[in-house]
């Protein structure tokens, strides 16, 4: 049987090339090989944007169109949307009986948030336990595997805490999951920082190509090669070469080092070129997109028959949940 | 239409004289004038006993039927289970997203229960939050009156200040619970100290005849009074005395406080007298309790009711809350 692994993404709205080369890009492979469940995290994203809820249905849409556009396949892994199994309120709610408050105080993402997001009131009981809900997503379907990133670790570790916890009080029906790295480098965004909604530095997945060659043309190059007849320094020197690396031939991208440090290919030219490969590798993702998106019927059937395999995993392990809770028999078997 | 009234009671086991005529006896006149939802806090009791979780079913079904035995009328009041409404632990976590850390950390029962239960190991998230899953309780069915002692009019007024914040995030959807003040006094147990299953000083609704005089008897008379020939001072110094004034007609405690002061009654027989009083006073309720003890399946049948109905209510109001979250456009009607 396969090893089951979870992952869910909170819809912030549309995704980049970040998230592709990323989370998604990494999604990609694991529905090859393990049993997955990719829910949408919208009770996860009232934590920080409880103040603007309204704007979470529509990013949920967007966001499963990103998904599917990308090839995230619902033949594949079970796609649903959080809020749609109720259960995880349960869990969360049973879960939070057995959380020392220390755990989730010493949770250093808890800190640097808090930290980072002054100005969006969020010091909220929700926004203390989001790491409990996070506990009852992952073992509601006693996922094995879970994908993270390297600084998401400590909230892998408090679900294993407190899945540990819960199977010594009660009963050992949860499997520990075991976190997943991912291997992904962070994407640099059009000003050479990490690719993020926030910075206003991204490429969307669903940015037309016009949008997408015109962030291109506006990326920082070698500043000290004011002129084209002045050689580059492309590894050292310039933010746009990081896309070069990812989107140009091999073959290519040894020509364009050589080229401008021969000073022989201009910014402007080079850049027009990347954006040519960058519409091309896009090209069938944008197809792709294109074709879910003329019926939102589709996206609405794929979330419900995934939402409808979820909940019936989630029945099941809800009733060996109150099971080990409430019934002495079970406990003294 | 009647006003609503929603309390709950925590499955700690059966119930005594105190509850008898504190809590319950104000359940008693509630039902006849408000809509009255009574339910099973369930969940709330796992806050402080999640170690020991099996014993809470067992509780349950004790304590509904001393319910059923003091006159809580199933016909008058929905009576259930916290547990089985399952909408209960979706709103306590969305009400977790919108309510402030600060408002939990200053409640004041918060920080002496944590005193108080120093062996209990309770420094969880959810003994903190018990307050967040009180108020979804209570707003679940739009209740307007909550009868408290005054110790938990602190959670009340937390209970009103999450509800104000949610009308005001969202939509006004909830009315302001009002607090009710009961008005009874603490009934006295056998040593004097308040009536209370953690002193041992308690006479169960649901004790034979033979323990409840038993129990009479064991209680302290007038210490300043060895000998029977020594006049007594009931009010000031007799601990039996507080129940005689709850049990005795009034023209017999007049001639009991008489004889009392004249030596002319002896502190055993007065205590015999005092017993038969009590058991008299029980007898109706006992035979209640035993009706409806006959058959277990006729308190799952009540509870089971009075789920349904509630049920009805809770998902009545979960639907307008998600509207209220969810959607933009009935935001900006």
């Amino acid at each position: 049987m396969k090893k089951r692994c979870l992952s869910g993404m909170r819809p912030s709205g549309k995704l980049h090339l970040g998230h592709l080369h990323g989370v998604l890009g990494n999604w990609k492979r694991l529905q090859e090989e393990y049993e997955c469940f990719f829910f949408v995290a919208d009770w996860h994203a009232l934590t920080t944007s409880y103040k603007r809820s309204w704007e979470i249905p529509e990013n949920i849409s967007e966001m499963v169109l990103d998904w599917l556009a990308v090839g995230i396949d619902p033949d594949k892994a079970t796609l649903f949307i959080q809020s749609d199994i109720k259960e995880h309120a349960e869990l969360h709610l049973l879960l939070s009986m057995i959380t020392p408050l220390g755990w989730l105080e010493r949770n250093p993402t808890y800190k640097e948030q808090k930290q980072q997001l002054k100005d969006k009131d969020i010091a909220t009981y929700g926004f203390l336990g989001y790491p409990v809900l996070q506990a009852a997503d992952i073992i509601m379907y006693k996922a094995n595997k879970v994908p993270v990133g390297i600084d998401q670790l400590p909230h892998v570790e408090l679900t294993r805490e407190i899945t540990r916890r819960f199977n010594f009080l009660y009963r050992e029906i949860f499997p520990i999951p075991d976190p997943l790295l991912a291997e992904t480098p962070k994407l640099p965004g059009l000003d050479g920082r990490k690719m993020s909604k926030s910075y206003g530095n991204s490429v969307f997945i669903s940015d037309t190509p016009e949008e997408v060659t015109g962030k291109i043309m506006t990326m920082v190059t070698d500043v000290e090669r004011p002129r084209k007849s002045d050689p580059g320094d492309p590894e050292k020197r310039c933010v746009a070469f990081n896309l070069h690396k990812l989107y140009m031939p091999i073959e290519r991208l040894v020509e364009t080092v050589e080229e401008c440090k021969a000073a022989r290919l201009g910014c402007v030219a080079c850049k027009r070129e990347l954006a040519k490969a960058v519409v091309e590798f896009l090209e069938p993702i944008w197809e792709r997109r294109r074709n879910f998106s003329k019926s939102r019927h589709t996206i609405d059937e794929i979330l419900e028959k995934g939402g409808k395999r979820a909940r019936k995993e989630a029945r099941k392990t809800m009733s060996e949940v109150r099971k080990a809770l409430w019934n002495q028999n079970v406990r003294s078997e």
